[in-house]
């Protein structure tokens, strides 16, 4: 027998009774059933993203949802400012150069947040910024980034939008679309909502609305007005949707909701907490300089090779972590926190961390992580 | 109790232990695993495509692989020919046109089929054409189109490729990639591969890729070369993949692959033979003068309203089939014999068709339609 866990930044685990809905039987998409069922998910997803914007449901992952916050805001030869300090981030930047959008970045090093004032600095340099894009958690460096802030600056201009990846971030940290003025906020299922992969959503605000009515780039699959005139006349979707990831949708959006978004994000900010606590104790450092709530980022040690160390959890303990991408590759491991996880959840994780330094012949104080993170996780 | 049947032409029931895959755990799309997965899947679909070209697995429904196919061969400004003949294919011309390229129509009466020669004249008298977009089968109007004749006159042009949707056509439909020189074919998850929907898929030709190469269009989530070095390279799909549903696909395909396509196809012929020879012994008409095996497409008799005909399927007898679209509203209804069925659901079908009759007051020979299916489904 081989007991696996899964504390990868997504895909996350899937709770049992979600899954169970996932099996129901198949509704076809084009019944009173399905639009009552469509209409309420709808409705449902609203308090996660603290909106009363319509949030749209795609069948896509989050990057078809962030190609479509592009190909439906812009027009060719517009000019975008892209917050950059991550491989996610970086997708945006990627998407705007395929669709034929200018872009300035602003890079950052990875693992590090991005000052409101920077971006501040751009806006004014540049008075033709049409779409600032931004990510809530980058997911390579477990980093959070200031979007209040962000959106305290964008809400001023009038010709100007903030477009949020919240992919990793939505339910984990913390985001209040309409407090925040955040124009368009793109998600995933895998991540905070406790899904299989397969859907993606975008919040769509009042002034997002006239960028998309202005917009010439090409666009049919991921057309935002198509989408909201199909949900809002029928409760559909123009294209057949993942119903089964729909239906299951439907159950964790219950969960969400029973638990509240903010107890959500408590549980996430604790365990997030634990976790960083545990890593400090081992004498370990974190990567980011604004760690997120929804995944760790930590430093490997000098003299241990973090893909071996990746490994270990792997394939000793059964435990799927992430390593570091591009230039981290092997620099750093990630262990989430993300979705459906509690407090043994992050035991499991500081522990198979201790336990796999150890059997790398790394020193450690034998269960010093674990009792730091006792500390903080029985505040509940 | 309400015991229901899904008789519509997509979605189409899941087999239980289809169901089941899917409610598997989760499994890291970044791992070796789902990199043996993936790679699996990608060959077992091949007998089913009748290919050995490389067929790409996208996260989306079949109307995201036909915008990829749009956007992944053509440039702005280029001429494409649509055959037009329902409401599926109106999809080819609507995506070229969201990408500004030019369309030379073939429009035909909806039920009807186009023949080779009118496809050969327009490639003639326009020797701009770079892609031939077709359908095999017609899902609003249930007719099968001569693919292979197409491609005979394809093949012979140096700057010219074929392109079919086969979304609710596969594994139904008789189709041969190769033999019949498909340059491009997309089908869907939802359908004849007996999966939830949330997947597509396209097959792709080395003729098809030369234009990839020239190709200028703006892609990104569905660009066909980075969905093929992703998977030659790495066993992997460039953005997270529908993961539950690639694992249901692994058990839908061996069920297809034991059964052995030849027999799935065998099989879909009887029951749509049966489903045919039925509505003709009631006395109702076909809408289709080339009927497809995927779904059977019957004209309402005079005197009937054909949405409360659908609706007493429904209603009464638990049996959800298709309308009429567009201008056909009313005027028609699909019964589908697609994907995961046999013998007793061409029965239901038919049994369901001659009670609503009875019951709307119009007056056939009770037990004539079943009579006339079971003399066909006895030829097993």
């Amino acid at each position: 027998m081989r007991k696996e866990y899964l504390l990868t930044p997504g895909p996350t685990p899937v709770p049992d009774s979600v899954k169970s809905a996932e099996a129901r039987p198949i509704v076809h998409h084009r019944t009173k059933e399905h639009a009552e069922l469509l209409r309420r998910v709808s409705e449902n997803i609203k308090p996660i993203f603290k909106t009363k914007n319509i949030v749209l449901t795609l069948t896509s992952s989050g990057t078809g949802a962030m190609q479509g916050a592009v190909s439906n805001t812009l027009s060719k030869g517009d000019t975008a400012l892209v917050i950059r300090g991550g491989k996610f981030s970086e997708r945006w930047a990627e998407i705007c150069e395929a669709y034929g959008v200018n872009v300035i970045p602003i890079d950052i090093e990875w693992g590090t947040s991005c000052a409101p004032e920077v971006v501040k600095k751009k806006l004014d340099e540049n008075s033709n910024i049409k779409v600032v894009f931004g990510t809530l958690c980058e997911t390579s460096t477990g980093t959070v980034f200031p979007i209040k802030e962000y959106g305290e600056i964008i809400k001023e201009k009038e010709n100007t939008i903030l477009v949020v990846d919240a992919i990793s971030g939505l339910g984990a940290c913390d985001i209040e679309v309409d407090k925040w003025n955040v124009d368009i906020c793109v998600s995933a299922s895998q991540k905070g909502l406790m899904l299989p992969p397969g859907l993606a959503f975008a919040s769509i605000s009042d002034k997002a609305w006239k960028f998309i009515d202005n917009s010439t780039l090409p666009k049919y699959y991921f057309d935002f007005k198509k989408a909201r005139k199909s949900l809002e006349t029928k409760g559909q979707t123009p294209y057949t949707p993942a119903v089964s990831l729909i239906v299951a949708l439907d159950e964790s959006l219950n969960m969400l909701n029973a638990e509240g978004i903010d107890n959500v994000l408590k549980r996430h900010r604790r365990l997030a907490d634990a976790t960083r606590s545990a890593v400090k104790a081992l004498g370990l450092e974190l990567l980011s300089n604004s760690p997120a709530n929804a995944v760790t980022a930590i430093k490997v040690p000098e003299g241990i090779d973090g893909i071996e160390l990746k490994n270990t959890f792997d394939k000793k303990y059964g435990i799927k972590i992430a390593g570091g991408q591009a230039h981290l590759k092997g620099k750093i491991i990630r262990i989430a926190h993300l979705g459906y996880m509690e407090t043994f959840d992050v035991i499991a994780g500081i522990s198979a961390l201790e336990m796999s330094l150890l059997d790398l012949g790394y020193k450690i104080e034998t269960g010093a992580g674990v009792r730091a993170a006792e500390e903080i996780l029985r505040n509940i």
